[in-house]
């Protein structure tokens, strides 16, 4: 994206704080054929203040159409283009859980499975171990070494772990080992081109150690490994935007994507509720620029197709909401990564009601609360979230005049 | 821009007559939270007529964010992708001045400072010496040649003058020499690629001879030199938009651009006020199909911060706008080239009021004035300003269809 480089090359050090609120999954549909989305049943008189105040919109995560996955969602929210840039998988289970991701490494998602004396696979989840099982048998990988390479195994919840591979000349380019069916082996890693076959080779002889260390520890006496990826080289927000930036969420990924574009993370517990988080927030607001603060619990009753449920987290935020203004930002953005109809119960594509309370810069519009239906005659229009950020960055006094 | 090959494939020269009114730097914000802002406050009856007929919308000049200068705000107008296409400063300032830049030529600002018996800056500006003492000093500096190349030197206004360097081989990368401060001395020219180092031994030439002869006329007795750069080789109005276009406008830098454009430009009076420089749009209607017409002071007004006196320019403007009216233009498109909100001081990111009225061919929406809130929800949407003369030439049917 062009206009990426742009933002980048009129960023400056100074003006005005941000707070990018960030409920996951916001947008959603009404219930019935006339009826209300999960915003606009939801009692906010918080948020509803803010959007008769201040400029509201409707923002598109990746392109019209397309129901983003959380990765690419977040990248849009954060100002990269999510098309050019793309996190893999392996790489957003490592940072989620606190290894360091480094250019050059190879980052692996691991699955504990059981196979029987034949090796054929019986449970691809190895009976949904607890993470302490998970972890006993980390233990024991942690013990494989390879030569030339530094690995890193974690564990990360239930069946699944985390695997990293720090050395020279490798390449993340490998197909995933899991055949995702019952009956048949694991398949082995293999290059999907050229460059990846001595990473692959490694990963081999790594899977044939695991296999013989972890023979006798049904359920979970066989692994397979899945998106293989390598550190995607993002431009930092200290670089590209002149933030000190940091990141209040509770769930792994959203941590890991935060860490990968230069955001300080912040130790949350995984228990917090929206006021917790809010709390941490006004902890460290003396020391950041700019503070990312993520929701995770509207996607997830989304997802369960549990609508008063969504409803009843969004106005946990909203209550929650003074916390977040008694720091006065001079910028707080609330929007959504990506639509979670519960009707639904899945990501969508329908673009997400969007707020920007900037009391000193804002152009109020003619919303009189926070909705997709009042969006959708806002003042910031309907427009792609890779360009929240110039608007924040806009809006805080922290981009210089583009030319004479 | 894709758009911009496309359109320039797809224009004729048939079809109607186009007049772009621009009121420099016309959005606004409210003056108070739930107030107006300076173009809803203005009486404007012709102008929200016309928004009532017609289509309305908001441009974006730059990118969301992003408050642009005059330059780039004009070339997005002009539609001309802003950030593919840059004007140097020089340049600006040569053709606003009436210096025709040719390719190849390198245009630079020139200031006149004051320095002391040590070569040392007292005042950057030389006591801001009205216009005609910088233009006898100007008369010193043409008397400097300098070998196998023209030398073209004008004054501008006050302190300030302009020089254009013509011959081969010539290349403007080179960095200012005003060094920002005072108490040093002067900058040399510094070429910043080795293709300028015979350019700027040049110029440190001219450098060299500009002290000698300026040596006892003070208090402007040495120059400073910014802004290098070369004529930007646009695409012209006739060639990609088979228009024969003329501006109508009284400051320098927009009769610059405008030239830069393969518009011509008409001769106007520093102290026009609408009313007469509409009249000049009517004295030349016939022998165009496209006229610009420019209006400085709603920007001035706006970065004084005097909300009531840009209020005071746009009724102005509406009173005056019968003299266009009556021309009966098969397109009037009116709008701003960025916002410049009196309550902000500045050129601002904030997206544009625009108007189209083209009786024949517009889209009537529910706007019932001229004004930020009325166009949020227009027939235009919000988009890039560069778009907005692929609209006009649209509804003048100038385009043809594209495909079959």
């Amino acid at each position: 994206m062009a206009n990426f480089e742009l933002i980048s090359r009129l960023a400056n050090d100074s003006g005005g704080k941000i707070i990018l609120l960030v409920m996951d999954g916001l947008g959603g549909l009404p219930r019935t054929a006339d009826g209300l989305t999960e915003l606009e049943t939801a009692h906010t008189p918080n948020m509803d203040a803010l959007a008769k105040a201040g400029s509201t919109g409707l923002t598109i995560p990746v392109a019209r159409g397309v129901a983003p996955g959380s990765g690419p969602a977040h990248l849009a929210l954060f100002g990269y283009d999510p098309i050019q840039y793309e996190i893999g998988r392996g790489v957003l289970e490592a940072t989620g859980i606190g290894i360091e991701v480094l250019p050059g490494d190879v980052a692996i998602r691991g699955n504990f499975c059981t196979v029987d004396a034949n090796g054929l696979i019986t449970d691809r989840r190895a009976g949904r171990i607890p993470t302490e099982e998970g972890a006993k048998r980390v233990e024991l990988l942690k013990q494989i070494k390879l030569p030339g390479v530094e690995t890193i195994v974690e564990a990360v919840q239930d069946y699944r772990f985390a695997v990293l591979l720090r050395g020279s000349g490798l390449n993340g380019d490998i197909a995933d080992t899991d055949p995702q069916a019952t009956g048949v082996p694991t398949l082995p890693a293999v290059a999907q081109s050229p460059a990846a076959e001595h990473t692959a080779k490694l990963v081999n002889q790594w899977l044939a150690e695991a296999a013989k260390i972890l023979k006798g520890h049904e359920p979970a006496n066989m692994v397979t490994l899945r998106g293989f990826a390598m550190e995607p080289g993002l431009p930092k927000y200290s670089e590209v935007y002149k933030l000190k930036a940091a990141c209040v969420a509770v769930y792994p990924m959203y941590k890991g994507v935060s860490r990968l574009v230069g955001m300080d993370v912040i130790p949350t517990d995984i228990h917090d509720h929206p006021a917790d988080e809010f709390k941490r927030v006004a902890g460290i607001w003396n020391d950041y620029d700019f503070v990312f603060c993520h929701i995770k619990y509207t996607d997830s009753r989304g997802e369960d197709g549990d609508f008063d449920a969504k409803v009843k987290v969004i106005e946990e935020v909203d209550a929650a909401l003074p916390i977040l203004l008694d720091l006065k930002p001079d910028v707080l953005v609330i929007t959504g990564d990506h639509s979670t109809p519960a009707t639904y119960k899945a990501h969508s594509w329908h673009p997400v009601p969007t707020l920007l309370y900037a009391p000193k810069t804002h152009m109020p519009d003619r919303a009189q609360a926070y909705g997709e239906r009042e969006c959708m005659g806002g003042a910031l229009g309907q427009f792609p979230a890779a360009e929240l950020m110039p608007l924040a960055l806009g809006h805080a006094n922290r981009l210089a005049k583009y030319g004479a």
